[in-house]
């Protein structure tokens, strides 16, 4: 009998790794040809199966599947995509299996955040109801590390690794210059409404190694006076001062920092990043000059400076998810258990997707300092092991890394019935 | 004879490698005690020298002063601090000289950019006015790479490195997600009134690896329909277009493009980052969803990712300046010399400081392409060596470089008279 095909596709914001969770799918599936016919992936994520716009993996050689390993990105293309609910728009799922059916698709693996949790854990129950049951297992995947059950979530810790990274080099450039220059510099990063992210730039100061900085988590309300008199003492004591910012820092009225009330020359708000406006409240008020960066995707890219924790992570939750299905699972989530912080130790597990779907983790309380402005030791314990090791991309003679392109040859279509997702 | 001592100090904005030509320097003059005493660091750069407050390097192992080849920032701390003219304060300069007599500094090497390559020739014209001649050598070092007569300044490269390799991660960034959602990403990089740093941009894009890229130089007078017109196509090509864009674009009528008409609640013009104005633009005018980036002291911090040519020109700079000085040279910088593009080959040169001193090296016109929004293969051929090679920086078990402070161990002060600079 010939094997099911399996489909894989890719959801949300990428990450730097998501791609190795890819490679470790079709890695896997390629070691189990009795098991697995062909891998299809979504062009664009689930907006690929919907319009059975499917990508033929078996095109590409195992050398270039190999390269996914190293490279960023989303390679079959991702997509910001929300199917509806299931009372809401029926169809949309039932096209999906259909797509399956056609295509004799029996496994179904869909890397992602919460919303793609949920929307894998409706193809399971349908595809049932449906008569076509289809395996669905999802491959964690967010840099916003706000899925519940995992220890983390496969792309935060090299997006931790890039923040405290460039923390600590924006860091020693500041303390460089503030002589006679800049006294503060102001760092935005990414997190939505969790500070996992900007906990990350904590990790640049260490005992060792100590460097001022005050972080502004998006779970704190903003407190101008208490921040800018923190500043302030920060640079009496050290000459300088960095500040990581959260974008999704907001007052105590619920408002967005970002949204300051400027305007622009029509007299339109103005919502610009978050970095400006705190650099421009420091030397506003305080009078000391400012220089300010926002990371936006270069910390979801950068795959050269991936943290090594992290790549074998992703590689670990996608192999083990097409292992996972093989194996009978259906309706759930790889993760990753870690069983030791010093020496780290991690395994596999997996939890049913009604554990994880439309159900986000916030940091601990106990994660951030008394004051709101800083980390703790547990939340050094928790992200230590995260950042550590580096998997270099191999670079080329033009002094950038071989990153991969695929192919990307389509599935000849079966149904071939317009659909508009 | 005891031999004379040497005054090393660190100006201007910091690059990634300007450690590098620091740990040149000291490990140098230590191969020769019979020619030079001890090295004497200026705090906070040429400040350090006026107030008498200098370093005395002698108190660091050699496995520190190595250390610096890997280590960002200015280790002894930089300054943006600008002599007045010899005619308008002339007693700037006489206390230098008091100070390098005081401290019996025969050799200045000053390691900066245009403003520091002045002062360095006016110290050696009035030592030997004074009656104690001083052998001043400037090094080379600036990531705007504006300097005459060398080929490339120590710094530039790596910051074009960063800024290639950070607009490839994005790129992919934004292709992977332009389907659905962000069409557009911006980022906004360094180099005052030269495209020297946006042009590395394009070097993300090659002919096996295109990448649709538009750049705005500070070279080009801003027309916002021809932009607008190019951002519309390529998206409309490609799917996806990434927008490198220089700090100093300016409109046709001289003003920034920064300065967009922004105020705040107060009603205070709002002077932000370019980025944000553009792709508040492109969104206003063109409705395609943007993303946006600041580089700012990431792109000069950035060792991780430093250019390996990068490195052995701010080593090698550095090394023949002490050579130099030591041989009898004095009133001259230190130059790279190119003599092959590929395979790329280049020598250590000097040129005397009255050719450096105030002139500024701008981007040859045949770099940008003739409708001004790109890089031409004259201009690749230029970068593509400078950007070649990685030089990592070792990591420690908390996941990040072992980036060296030094002690910083002040000298006894011997004239101990105030000076206010």
């Amino acid at each position: 009998m010939t094997p099911q095909n399996a489909f894989y596709a890719q959801s949300g914001g990428v990450t730097a790794v998501i791609n190795v969770s890819a490679c470790a799918v079709l890695e896997t599936a390629r070691r189990h040809p009795d098991k697995i016919g062909k891998v299809y992936a979504g062009r664009n994520g689930i907006v690929g199966a919907l319009t059975e716009d499917l990508i033929d993996t078996s095109q590409e050689s195992d050398e270039t599947i190999a390269a996914l390993r190293h490279t960023p990105g989303a390679a079959f293309g991702s997509c910001r995509y929300k199917l509806k609910s299931l009372e809401e728009n029926r169809a949309q799922y039932e096209r999906l299996i259909e797509v399956f059916r056609a295509h004799n698709i029996g496994y179904f693996f869909y890397n992602g955040g919460n919303d793609s949790a949920d929307t894998c854990h409706k193809v399971s129950q349908l595809s049932e109801a449906m008569g076509f049951p289809i395996r669905a297992i999802h491959i964690p995947k967010t840099v916003d590390n706000d899925l519940p059950v995992t220890d983390c979530c496969p792309g935060y810790a090299s997006a931790a690794k890039y923040v405290a990274l460039s923390t600590l080099e924006a860091s020693m450039d500041v303390a460089s210059m503030s002589a006679t220059s800049t006294k503060v510099f102001v760092f935005e990063v990414m997190g939505r409404h969790a500070g996992w992210i900007a906990a990350a730039g904590g990790m640049a100061s260490t005992a060792k190694r100590p460097v001022p900085i005050v972080i502004l988590f998006p779970e704190v309300p903003f407190d101008q006076d208490a921040f800018l008199a923190r500043v302030k003492a920060t640079v009496g004591e050290h000459g300088y001062c960095s500040v990581v910012v959260s974008e999704g820092v907001r007052r105590a009225d619920g408002k967005f920092l970002a949204d300051a009330g400027y305007t622009d020359a029509f007299g339109h708000t103005q919502l610009g990043g978050v970095a400006p406006v705190v650099a421009r409240m420091i030397h506003g008020e305080l009078g000391f000059r400012t220089h300010w960066a926002v990371a936006d995707y270069l910390q979801r890219s950068a795959r050269h400076i991936a943290s090594r924790t992290d790549v074998e992570h992703a590689y670990a939750v996608g192999r083990a998810a097409v292992e996972l299905a093989i194996a009978g699972g259906n309706a759930l989530m790889t993760t990753i258990e870690r069983s030791a912080d010093d020496p780290y130790r991690w395994e596999i597990g997996s939890a049913p997707l009604e554990e994880i779907a439309n159900r986000e983790k916030h940091m601990p309380a106990d994660f951030i300092t008394a004051d709101g402005f800083g980390i703790t030791d547990a939340c050094r314990h928790y992200l230590q092991p995260l950042i550590r090791g580096e998997d270099y991309p191999p670079f080329a003679e033009d002094g950038l890394p071989r990153y991969v392109r695929l192919q990307n040859a389509p599935v000849a279509k079966i149904l071939n019935t317009p659909f508009e997702p």
